[in-house]
């Protein structure tokens, strides 16, 4: 397609053999959960049980938030359409962006290069916010619109506590946190955007796969959406005249030498 | 958005509390493999052990096929253009179409149409493979351009077989195949998109869910991929000089009224 | 990328040289409208003078429809997600289908399959009027939701009369219409897709073309609108609480054996 | 769908009338070209002669750059997979970034930012290139991977010249080649990106709008690209054997304790 061969690490097909990363997938078939197969086709290693186990936890927490988010309202919107079900889910897919699902993206590149210093835990916490609030920059992934307490964020923290993971970046995420409260007077919660973010860069992952992870893992709430709207909408969404205003300009007529 | 409300059935939030079907988050994210969770979003109640082990194996099978296959190409290729993530898993979704993954879609239509007479299995078998025959229409779901004999349904039956998980629609499944390979003289083997179309009828599926299944459990290949070009490859794949060939109108000139 | 090379016959590149159809660029540069050229790309012959004004009309006719329609509801939420404009773009390109302009490419093939037919147009049209009832099915680009009369429709119908432009599509629509008259004692006029399935067939365009005509036609309308989201509005579009309401099961704890 | 309604200043809709920015869509298919409809959609006032000569030379110098860019590989590999027509040239869209007709944006935003000073076009030339050249970045816009001298951006000039079309972002971009000539000793000629952007920046446009004119352009040539694949190829485009390599991990099994 281009000037060279198209090369690829990650999946090696013969005639009758299928191997992920080296990995036989009927081995995988017997063995992996499908959590630790998103694990090893992404790092190009097995999990450890707690990387495993972690990872299961992470794609459960984001599996699905109603039907108010904006990637929910584009695939159900192209369903509605007549699209087939891949064109709904990607019409949602499209949508996950900057500012919606995006947050993973922006807190694991910050907590990554961050923790790349030397420096103590505490004082790196206490240097990153005083930098984020000297630049007036909101820190992504700290915060929720909608829950004053992510029982998501609770509940990964609550299972990595059980599972005895952690590392440098979840130190971090949670004394920013502290540093939050104690210069604003009131709490700040780690969102689960910023849960997930400090618990794959302890697993070793780049921070530009940070939507990757919540793309795996709302895809099957977006199957489950634009299914829902297939078999209990009628055709086309679109807006009731009650629901928009056109502001621009009144009539008008056009000069003679347009 | 419409004249009513958005109704939903699948997830309901509320402050600091988001239930999937009923079922708290944090119980599932305690409790559940994410095959479970998907079959729970998507059917609305939880499996059995037996489904949740036969899911688990669907997803894996289906993780990836290396950098073949035209959805790959798309989501590189989008990458390549300089877009995001997300743009470009969505570029590979919006190509698994009809030719491509849709036909766990085509198959388990056929066998739900088929396997709801209340003949016997092996002459519906027979009644079917006469029809497609006289149609001369392709069963889809049989053969693989590739796999003579697809690894990955053979390990899926395997699988099916030790669990004791069967149905129907598995046994109408294989009934095809032999019924094909009396009528060809030749085996024409349940593929991979059969083999799951059998399973998740027997889960009770409704065919129009099929491409579904494919979706979720590609998508973490297709991140693989897209990260892969995004770290490896220089931006804009195209096709070199010696690759393509126009064979369209000679030069020629407009004549003066155009 | 495949087997063989792509092969192309639309446009031949060579250094310093850009041929579309066998045209210089420069040449169409220097003398043709954009309608023109739309023309001569998919058709791959330059337009009469009539057909190409046509075409003018055709393409400013689908413009915009303004803010209620899916395409613009999903090309406006993909952006409110923090996305690239060319993403928006392509979230309202996904939207048009079947339901939404799909019409066109419906209506198109009927008129095509029974212009056919050597039989006069007013039989036709009696016999076509007649198969749909019996069949219980509507017949795609008659009646609007909205316009009763359908103000493009009229527009273009007399635009074609004053350029003489007409042919066995155009009269077949215009016999069909009649037909439904008569049979169902009241007007179910032709709207804007059916006038221009007709028009375009009179082309000689392929019903396949069909959404293509609606797409190139939109598509300003939809960089519009993305455009108006990104200057005009707050991030992520979302239905406010009193916008949607849950209707699924209640809350519900798992049992033991999961 | 949000809080509020939704807001429009392009387009009003009531019972039997449309008006974008105010003037009617039956006056519109009367009088103006579509490259002026697009002027008018995008900027809310009709252009002048000048402006919508240039509009139209703009829109067919993108209209199509032959089979070998992403775009085309990906809407044509979208409808290999079998899928239909509006999802083939949303593929192609998604696959418009930063670096495929992105940098007419990023042009745009260069020049839009320099000619906001009240600086001679010289001297503002001078500096923009030194600033340049010292931050090691290439300014988009200039140079071409395969035309030396790009014949669309030599008759766009052309044009502009015969209508006495120019202003501050034309010189300007203009004065930037003949800097980097005689900083780099050779011709880095604007390429047509450059030439759009700096037309478009002179006709009042905002910079986010870039993308916007390319894809406006553009989508009859992947419209015509998706109906060629569909008429002339099998489905499902995928590389062939000699086209890949596998350069992962080799064979292994994996341990017990997995």
């Amino acid at each position: 397609m281009a000037e060279d061969k198209w090369k690829t690490a990650i999946t090696e097909i013969k005639r009758g053999e299928i191997r992920i990363r080296g990995y036989d997938i009927r081995e995988m078939m017997e063995k992996l959960s499908f959590s630790a197969a998103v694990f090893l086709i992404l790092k190009g290693e097995l999990p450890t049980k707690a990387e495993s186990e972690m990872m299961r936890a992470i794609l459960i927490s984001g599996i699905d938030h109603g039907v108010t988010p904006p990637s929910v309202l584009s695939a159900r919107t192209v369903q509605s359409g007549g699209n087939p079900l891949n064109s709904a889910v990607a019409g949602g897919i499209l949508t996950i962006g900057d500012v919606h699902g995006g947050a993973i993206e922006r807190c694991a590149r910050i907590l990554q290069d961050w923790a790349r210093r030397p420096d103590e835990v505490s004082s790196l916490a206490k240097e990153l916010v005083s930098d984020f609030i000297y630049r007036r920059r909101r820190i992504p992934g700290f915060g929720h619109r909608l829950h004053e307490t992510d029982p998501r964020t609770v509940k990964l923290f609550q299972i990595a506590g059980d599972l005895d993971f952690s590392g440098k970046h979840m130190e971090l995420a949670q004394a920013i946190e502290g540093e939050l409260a104690s210069s604003f007077g009131r709490k700040l919660p780690i969102n689960v955007d910023g849960a997930i973010a400090a618990v794959v860069s302890d697993m070793g992952f780049d921070w530009r796969l940070g939507k990757g992870f919540f793309l795996i893992s709302r895809v099957p709430g977006l199957v489950a959406h634009v299914y829902e709207e297939l078999t209990r909408e009628r055709p086309m969404r679109k807006l009731g005249d009650w629901n928009y205003e056109y502001d621009g300009p009144r009539e008008r007529k056009m000069t003679d030498d347009v």
